[in-house]
This record gives structure tokens, C-alpha cells and sequence, in this order.
């Protein structure tokens, strides 16, 4: 594990996007986004993914120099034809979109399809709280999560990120609706560690502890069947405003080849703002119960962590490093 | 155990309320939501509660003539002062505003407070996704959940219901960010019974299995962390959108004498409608893994009780049927 200051390592993704022939304002918004993923310790979507994204613009499913085709539907919703862009291209495009629609409204959506995978959902969230928006952020993914009571998977890992003005720092929280993430699991299957039962299914469909049988099979949902049925309503909403793909048909944010046929909804709210501090802050010095250190409210790890790794540099796997080095042609050091 | 004809259940419902001073047009939305809930069984949300609201009504903290002031923040905003209305009267008429500007706008959303408990949000939900309209529906309640890792309540158990046109029966989903409702606690206690490790915590803030302790306890979050970080997520929106009380503050959907100020939101979205009756259909027919009996679609078990209980009647406790006849004035059955 190396531990790379976050200005080297932006240089560093900046050249390898540059390579690959991104523009210079399309660039900064992919990299803004996996920074700070890594920095709020979110390592499975961060620089890790670069590589991925360069196979893709060189094979043609990803064009970097695409925002999306916006049609409105009606004066608060948006449809957007992804165009095969960059993930946070056109989900910013998308949303710089909706601002305005969402303050005179009230309330804006943006469903997107076709465009590339848009990664930590958190960063779009808190960017948006912070000028005052609420927001609910969905997107679908590959089919890697099992119906409670199932065998198979069917769902993607539909992550949901939340963004709420609080009168100071936003409220922001970002999950996905499975109980882990498929990272996490290579990630033991790679220490050769078991995993928790409760987790994965092996490809027969049953419960395992096997993190290399749980990669060929399916990550159960959070919160047994209250988070099945959140995550499929999740996909559901997503699938049917946006026209996506649906299940086992996703492709395309994990393969270096299809086109990205899943989908993302965003609804901003411009609403009445309510000072939520001394709540939360109430919550925040409860006495922790037995086996905690302190009651967390949600995003505010990732942020100490943000802190921390501003400061002192980020963590990054060896052969994440020493692969970021050899496409930024920087060859002497991989 | 009694089981009493649907109609039977209706007729002597409405007496109820007619004595109570409600109008034909608000007895009958009234009971329409209890009963769906009943028949559907979460009887925890259903007939049960009419004593209380008819107490309510006696003690001047719920106005049955009321239906709510609207006052349009934005074309899709609105706000609703619920000026103590029947939950399901003021809820009613919110939607019934919405649609025509989510009809003209794509989106729409109703912020609602002062108004007394709305029930079962899935009522909502799947009506009006029978009507073509996808709808995201969020309440709070008193604070019975304690945070993740924290020794008391601070959130509301903060139901979410999410309804979805489909091509045929509408998708509906509808749950409790609570593991468990305080009814189940309260059920558990009433006969004696301990209550899984992990539903609840006592007075001083440990994991009980008394039910009894339960009570004076919290209940936890269901699925944990992310369970936890979206019941907040859904107070806050609420809170901030509504202006409704917040956490320890809120009262009036478990007591009878104080003004009920939690609050309620609906999203109702007009988008494209895609058939998702196969993705549906593939789900229902997976393999179940082992120890269960089929693959569950969200809200399919409740409207199959519905069928069964419609021509089979429903089960009603003792003690409930017969303080339903005393209040209907049927003394010699009670």
C-alpha cells in the first residue's frame, strides 16, 4: 500500500484522462469524482476505476466529449439520453439543468439512461445540499443482488444517496441497498478471509462463507426483506422513468466492452430550509451504546476521513499506483 | 378472537364515527383506510385505532371537518396546514391537488403538517399508481427508534411507501424503517413472549429480549446502519420540507390529548411507464432458497390476505370488536 498525496495523484489521473483524450473540463469532473470517493474512503469508486474508464473510451462504448441529449418531457422533468458520456458529465450536466427548474417548481427530476457508470452518489448529494437543494439521488447497476428468499441474482446493488440542507454542514447519506458491496467481497475472496454468513449465496444459491463461491453467486439485500423491498422499488422507479434496462439485462459498469444500459433519477426539491443542527447534534452526543465509540450520523466518517487524507495522503493499492503510473506513461516508476 | 364480515366491520365503524360527529364523505375515507389495513392485515394500522381518533375528535386535537389549507410555494410545491383534519381527509385532498400538476409538470410534492395520522401509507400508495402515477410517501411518528449505536429513541419509525405503475397490478411497497413496530413489541409483551436479540433495547439503552423492557426502551433501526441513515435521511426531509416537529419533540399519533405535529410527504411523479411485468414475473418464479416457500413481489402477500378476508371475514381481537360495538352503541353484543 502506498500513500500518495492527493495533488500527485490528481496530476496523475489528469494525464492518463488527457491520454485518453478527454477534455480538460470533462477531466476534472471524472477525477473530482474518484478523489473523492478515495479520500472519504470509498477505495471501490475510486482511482481504482480509471483504468476501466480508459478500456472503455478506447472500445468505444464510453465518448468522452458527450453531456447528454436533454429533453424535456414536461416543465419538471427532464429525459436524458446519456449519449454514451462520461458518468459525472452528464449526471452534472443534468442536474446544472434541473437548478433552475427545481427553484421554480419546487420540485425537478432527471432521469438518465445510456450514459456511463456515475459512481459515489454521496458527491452529487452534498454538492446540492450545500446550495440549498434537497436531493434524492438512485441509480441501477448489474444484477448482482438475490430477492430475500431467492437464488439467484436479480437486482443491481442500487445504491440511494440522500442530500438535505441543514443550516450548516449538509446532511448527506449514500448506500447502496445490498448488504455489502461486491468490492468488499473481492476484496476478502483476495486475503483469502471468510466472509460473515448472511453476506452471499454461493451460484447454488446458497448461504456461503466463501468469498471466492459468494463472487460467483449473489450479495444478499440489506435489512432482509424491508431492504429487498426498497432496493427492487429502487430499481423499479429508476428502470421505469428512465426506460434503462432492467435485472439480469444491466451492462456496462463493469466491463471494459457493452454500453451502459442502466439508469439514474435525480429529484430536487426546493423546499422550505429548517435549521436541523440542534437535532443532529443531539444525536451526536448521545451515550453510545455497548460497543461504540460514538453515534455517527451518516457522511460524517467519510468527511473526517476526507480530512485526514487531504492532510496526509491517500492509501492507494501498490498495483492501483503502479497501474495509474504506466497508462500516465510515467513507466520508470510502475 | 371474533371474525366479522367486512361490511358488518364497515357498518359499525361508520356508526361510530357518525356519533363522533364526521361527516359521511370523511367516515368513509376514514374507515376505507383502516379497514384496508385490517383486510390486509396490519392490523396494527387498522379498526384498532378508531377509539383513539374518536377520543381525538372528544378532546378537540382532531377537527373532522377540516380537509387542510393549501398554499402553493412554487407551481409543484405545496404546502400543506393540516389544521388538525382527519390524517386520511387531509392526506386525500393533498393528492388529489397533486395530480393535476404532476400531470402538467412531471413532478409534484405535497409537504404536510398538523394534520392527525395518515395510516398506512400504502393506501396511498397503490391508489394512485393504479391512476399511472409513481409516488414516494414519507411520514414520521413519535420517536420509538434509537440510532445506530446510540441507548435511546430519537427517530420516529418513519414509514416509506413507494407505489409503481407497472402495465398491470401496481407495484407497492410500504414499510417502517423500525426492525419491528412497537404493535409487534406491545403483541409480544401482551402474550408473555421474549422478542428476538436485536429488535430492541431497554430503558438504559441494552439489547433486551423482554418485550416488557421493550416497551420502555427503542426499538432498533432495521438493517442496521443504512437502515438507520435513511429512517434519519426520511426525518429530516420531512422535518425540513413540512416544517413538522422533529425526534423526542413530536406527539399525537400515540396519545389522545396533544396536537399531532409530525409530518407527512408525497413525491407523485408523471413519467414514462414502462411494462415491468415480466422483471416482476421472473422474480416471483425464482427457485426460493432454502427454508423459504416462494420469492415474495412487496405488497402481493397483504393483497392476497385482502381477497381471503373479504369473503372470509376478518379477525378482529375480542377486546377490540366489543369496545367497537360499545362506541357504536351496540352495548348488548359488547
Amino acid at each position: 500500500m502506498a500513500t500518495i498525496q492527493a495533488n500527485v495523484l490528481r496530476r496523475v489521473a489528469d494525464e492518463v484522462l488527457q491520454r485518453a483524450g478527454v477534455s480538460s473540463e470533462h477531466r476534472q469532473q471524472q477525477i473530482d469524482l474518484l478523489m473523492e470517493a478515495d479520500l472519504r474512503g470509498v477505495s471501490s469508486h475510486g482511482l481504482l476505476r480509471l483504468e476501466r474508464i480508459v478500456k472503455r473510451i478506447r472500445n468505444g462504448v464510453s465518448k468522452p466529449d458527450a453531456r447528454g441529449r436533454h429533453v424535456w418531457r414536461s416543465p419538471s422533468f427532464l429525459a436524458v439520453d446519456g449519449e454514451c458520456g462520461l458518468g459525472p458529465v452528464v449526471a452534472n450536466h443534468a442536474l446544472e439543468a434541473l437548478k433552475p427548474k427545481a427553484r421554480e417548481n419546487g420540485v425537478a427530476l432527471a432521469a438518465i439512461t445510456n450514459s456511463n457508470h456515475i459512481g459515489m452518489l454521496g458527491w452529487y448529494a452534498e454538492r446540492v445540499a450545500q446550495e440549498g437543494f434537497t436531493i434524492i439521488a438512485l441509480s441501477t447497476s448489474e444484477a448482482l443482488v438475490h430477492p430475500w428468499g431467492g437464488r439467484i441474482a436479480m437486482l443491481g446493488t442500487n445504491p440511494v444517496a440522500i442530500g438535505i440542507p441543514t443550516g450548516g454542514t449538509p446532511f448527506m447519506m449514500d448506500t447502496a441497498t445490498s448488504v455489502v458491496s461486491m468490492g468488499e467481497i473481492h476484496d476478502h475472496a483476495n486475503r483469502g478471509q471468510a466472509i460473515p454468513l448472511g453476506w452471499a449465496i454461493d451460484s447454488a444459491g446458497n448461504p456461503t462463507t466463501d468469498a471466492d463461491a459468494a463472487k460467483q453467486g449473489a450479495i444478499g439485500p440489506f435489512g432482509q426483506a424491508k431492504g429487498y423491498a426498497l432496493g427492487l422499488a429502487f430499481e423499479l422507479i429508476v428502470t421505469s422513468l428512465s426506460g434503462a434496462a432492467i435485472g439480469r439485462e444491466v451492462h456496462g459498469t463493469l466491463d471494459d466492452t457493452s454500453i451502459c444500459n442502466k439508469g439514474d433519477v435525480f429529484i430536487l426539491i426546493d423546499g422550505p430550509r429548517r435549521d436541523l443542527q440542534d437535532y443532529l447534534e443531539a444525536i451526536r452526543h448521545l451515550p453510545p451504546a455497548e460497543g461504540f465509540d460514538e453515534v455517527l450520523i451518516p457522511g460524517e466518517r467519510g468527511r473526517a476521513c476526507r480530512q485526514k487524507r487531504l492532510s496526509e495522503g491517500i492509501p492507494i493499492a501498490d498495483e492501483v499506483w503502479n497501474r495509474l503510473q504506466a497508462l500516465a506513461g510515467c513507466e520508470a516508476t510502475a
